[in-house]
């Protein structure tokens, strides 16, 4: 069990020393003599891991939707809206979040597969989307995968302009933006002056889904 | 005049072997070396058009939005449609434009200014929304350079979206919907009805357009 808690720990620190090099080098310049440095590991724990960059780099890409649950809400739509919440919050918070999300929009890494996170954030929305339309919260012509499509594409266009102009900054107020241009599109309007939209959400739903995964380790112990 | 001439023709292949070099290598990697092997010019002509790599990048960076005017419409929120489409169409066609896009979206473009284009595009949205509002098209609660900015940020990751999955094979469809996921929270429901945003208009936006660059040659001659 000690040795099994040790392994795990070690594929954190070299995940996160990855993070940390495909971060501030970019996917092409980064190396892995460089993330053994950071890490502070072996080369032969880190192959036992990860067997080349690219695999490193899908570690990456995968860890920016793990760890955090979102809670439950009676309104779908309202899901949809706090999982871009809680994303925006992490993004400017965790940098394996903001690695992740580095590398799935690095048009250099060339040989890099990029579309899991994409094509992750689309079958979550179009999950809840048709749980929504299910429960009567979509508009008629709404269709569920195409909306999910738009969703994750607009995102991650404003968290890239939101970067670029002012180092993730103004990310609460362009997201906000973002989803009170997109919502009236796509919700019922008794739905929509329900939603919570405000920068706000951001950080409450943080502390929330972080209670939650707290209660959920307690109940494992 | 013919050095002149000359002179313009020389920058003109500077900056297409610059966007060729920047589309394949990324800002980072890109070397002036490369770029003069490819433009097939002298280091001293190159350094009489541009003095840095950050020089050429923005001379990239800006010439996506040169040369080809917007056809005018009566409802100018059909100009916001048509010059996100005109930019669709080039996107996929011009390397200049994909490599002015790909280059403003490197975050791994250390020490080049990338906010330009995201400027640009933001004004001229700004302008053409503050006309379709002084005319009447816009529902009341719209703040142009808000909306302006919206449209921006989500195109840009309509396209990066397309160009991670599909190199920009399925771009159109995406644009199409993301039009139609943005104009019902902006326009009155009477031009809403009056849009054009198929697929198609891409192209024949282009088109015109072109006419349009001919016939002003034309005149000048």
């Amino acid at each position: 069990m000690a040795e099994q808690v040790r392994a795990i720990r070690t594929r954190q620190a070299i995940l996160s020393a990855a993070a940390r090099v495909f971060d501030e080098r970019g996917y092409q310049a980064a190396t892995i003599s460089e993330i053994l440095t950071v890490a502070g590991v072996t080369k032969g724990a880190l192959y036992f891991h990860f067997q080349s960059k690219e695999d490193l780099a899908q570690g990456v890409l995968t860890a920016q939707n793990e760890d955090l649950l979102l809670p439950e809400r009676p309104a779908k739509l309202q899901e949809v809206v706090d999982a871009v919440m809680l994303h925006t919050h992490r993004l400017r918070t965790n940098p394996m979040v903001r690695a992740g999300v580095r590398l799935s929009l690095d048009v250099n890494a060339g040989g890099l597969d990029r579309s899991a996170p994409f094509r992750n954030w689309v079958d979550k929305f179009t999950d809840l989307l048709e749980k929504a339309q299910a429960q009567g919260e979509l508009l008629p012509h709404v269709v569920p995968a195409e909306t999910a499509d738009v969703i994750t594409g607009a995102y991650g266009g404003v968290q890239s302009m939101s970067q670029a102009l002012t180092e993730h900054q103004d990310l609460g107020q362009r997201v906000n933006a973002l989803l009170r241009h997109l919502m009236p599109s796509i919700a019922q309007p008794s739905v929509l002056a329900s939603l919570h939209l405000g920068e706000s959400r951001a950080e409450e739903v943080y502390l929330e889904a972080r209670q939650l995964a707290r209660e959920q380790a307690d109940e494992e112990d």
